[in-house]
């Protein structure tokens, strides 16, 4: 492995090369994306605009954020598109120069990562596991005013755990009073029926210590692509969009997350199909001998094998040499024990899932 | 204009809302495009792995990498790619932690803002017109020790000119005694057909000082797709791996590089097709009232219109009206008087942009 690179889910070239498979013999449940792939829209559209690789893309991602704040109802002045939310968290690390940050736990580990690099040190508010994975609200706000930035992940990943609006402007509140930013990541909140409920959106560019930050790769299937954004008051958009390069959106990107945001029937289709899968598929997980999942609100599920008697690592490889890729939850900071992260699929890929999990627990070591 | 980003070669968004033309309507002279588009190798390339896009890019960017230093003769450890040459600028000003650079001018700004986003300030070195913008190169010796980075790119955007391998040694020397950094951007030397004697690649990664720009937008015509890459010693290249998000290059990219590198024919047909279309152009240009325009080594020549009598502004502004789009160097730092910048294409496109600029020349506003 590559210095200063972390194991992650979806790197489907290291797993071709670990197992000897082509990546595309892979079915890959360790990065959490839209099971129906990308919106047939964007997919035509991305074929139709090919002719644009060859200019630069537009800068100011016009109709990239026109598209997002109609969807979103966030002004168009509040928001910034960016290379994956990936390059986001990177640059709020920097502009904002976090130099101590807060995290419930286990949490992204990139939020972590970006703030050491910017010489930052990230401190955990570790959730109890019995309680299933809960945010440590009260722990949260004891140890917010010692720190420059709180990131919150909601739904959580990779617990699936939402985080109460109550709490979130709690939170807010405390972080109003004592000059703190909190960074709250909805990059799976799309796949939550109940998202209007949960969802900060309706405060983005509105409470001044507020950033929030929304994925287009996950819901949208576009991690190859690369999109994100976050809602943000226009006086730190400037100065974030001061701060680095000015065309880090590609031009296919603008025109998939353009598109993509207006497929309402896929959208619908993909709440649909994620609602009724994640529940098969946690079912007949649960069935299976020393696994225990808990409930979780998006489109991936946490999956405790520590009953079955062997490590996170050992499954993942197992499950690998099947053709099977897994999240070895591991090194998410604050989780103890043999913990995979599981991405939830259609019916035929969970059914495959299910079946190479319990010959690996029934001891098939093919 | 939003704030923070300056005018720029090949925005067709802005112009398509300024002309009020579609931005398919438009030949753009304005940004330095390999006038036969991209490889067509590279082109079905990317139609051929759109299933890419639902899984993230690789991180370590391997094929690209062992393509790239196949065809630069430059060690795999001593490659960095990036979401185009401009990430890589900005990233090289904050991991250098560049607060005093230096550069020959005119020259491509970009460098000038990447610095100034560091907190940093830009010295430039003005070069003579009248001795056709040869970069002066005493002075860049006699400036040097005083700072952290001479940034100097060959052939130069907008001028043309090359800097010798001899004064580039002798810059080098001078870096390696004073502990400044020479950033190289040979963005545009795959387009000359002397490369060989002009090009620093057999010393990237070799030379403690040197960093080696190498862009895959221009001569591969891959703008809105984002590709660059910088040869460096293999400590720094971890450096600046370390210092940003993992996934900075999507996948697209990496497949339509890996695929137009290969593609010998294409690179030998572009060579071909720029090195005469250079010339006529030039000519043609030259024949017009009141237009001066000098040799340059690469895909572009700088117009100098000041003996027309009209202004870099209004030229730009009654060719685009016409749907032709040129570049106003207007804004690059170091160069006074009516000097607009042109891209060389295909024949019968110079041809329309030598009609337009006779026409607008002869007082035809229409």
């Amino acid at each position: 492995m590559d210095a200063g690179i972390p194991p992650h889910g979806g790197n489907l070239v290291r797993a071709a090369r670990e197992y000897g498979l082509s990546p595309r013999d892979f079915l890959d449940f360790s990065a959490n994306i839209n099971p129906l792939g990308p919106s047939p829209a964007a997919l035509q559209a991305i074929r139709d605009n090919l002719w644009q690789i060859r200019h630069y893309p537009d800068p100011d991602c016009r109709e990239l954020k026109a598209a997002l704040s109609r969807y979103l109802k966030v002004d168009q002045d509040c928001l910034l598109t960016g290379n994956g939310v990936a390059e986001l968290i990177y640059l709020l690390a920097r502009v904002l120069d976090i130099r101590r940050a807060l995290a419930p736990a286990p949490t992204f580990s990139e939020y972590g990562l970006a703030v050491k690099c910017n010489g930052g040190v990230m401190r955990y508010a570790v959730a109890d596991p019995a309680g299933g994975f809960v945010p440590p609200v009260a722990e949260l706000l004891r140890l917010l005013p010692e720190n420059d930035a709180l990131f919150i992940c909601t739904p959580n990943n990779p617990t699936g755990a939402l985080v109460e609006r109550r709490e979130l402007e709690q939170l807010l509140d405390a972080a109003a009073g004592c000059g703190a930013m909190v960074i709250v990541d909805e990059a799976f909140m799309d796949f939550v029926p109940e998202r209007e409920q949960y969802s900060l959106l309706p405060r983005a560019g509105q409470h001044p210590n507020l950033i929030l930050l929304y994925s287009l790769t996950k819901f949208f299937a576009l991690p190859g692509l690369r999109l994100g954004a976050l809602a943000a008051p226009p006086p730190l958009i400037r100065r974030l969009k001061e701060a680095r390069d000015p065309w880090s959106v590609n031009a296919l990107a603008q025109v998939a997350g353009t598109t993509g945001l207006a497929d309402k029937e896929y959208m619908a289709a993909t709440r649909r199909l994620v609602a009724e899968e994640q529940v098969w598929l946690r079912e007949r997980l649960n069935a299976l001998p020393g696994i225990n999942v808990r409930p979780g609100a998006a489109n991936f599920l946490l999956v405790d094998a520590g009953a079955a008697g062997c490590s996170a690592t050992e499954l993942v490889h197992l499950l690998g040499r099947r053709g099977v890729l897994v999240r070895d939850c591991s090194n998410f900071p604050g989780l103890r024990g043999a913990y995979i992260r599981v991405a939830v699929r259609r019916r035929e890929e969970n059914r495959v899932l299910v079946e190479a999990l319990a010959a690996v627990l029934n001891g098939d070591r093919t």
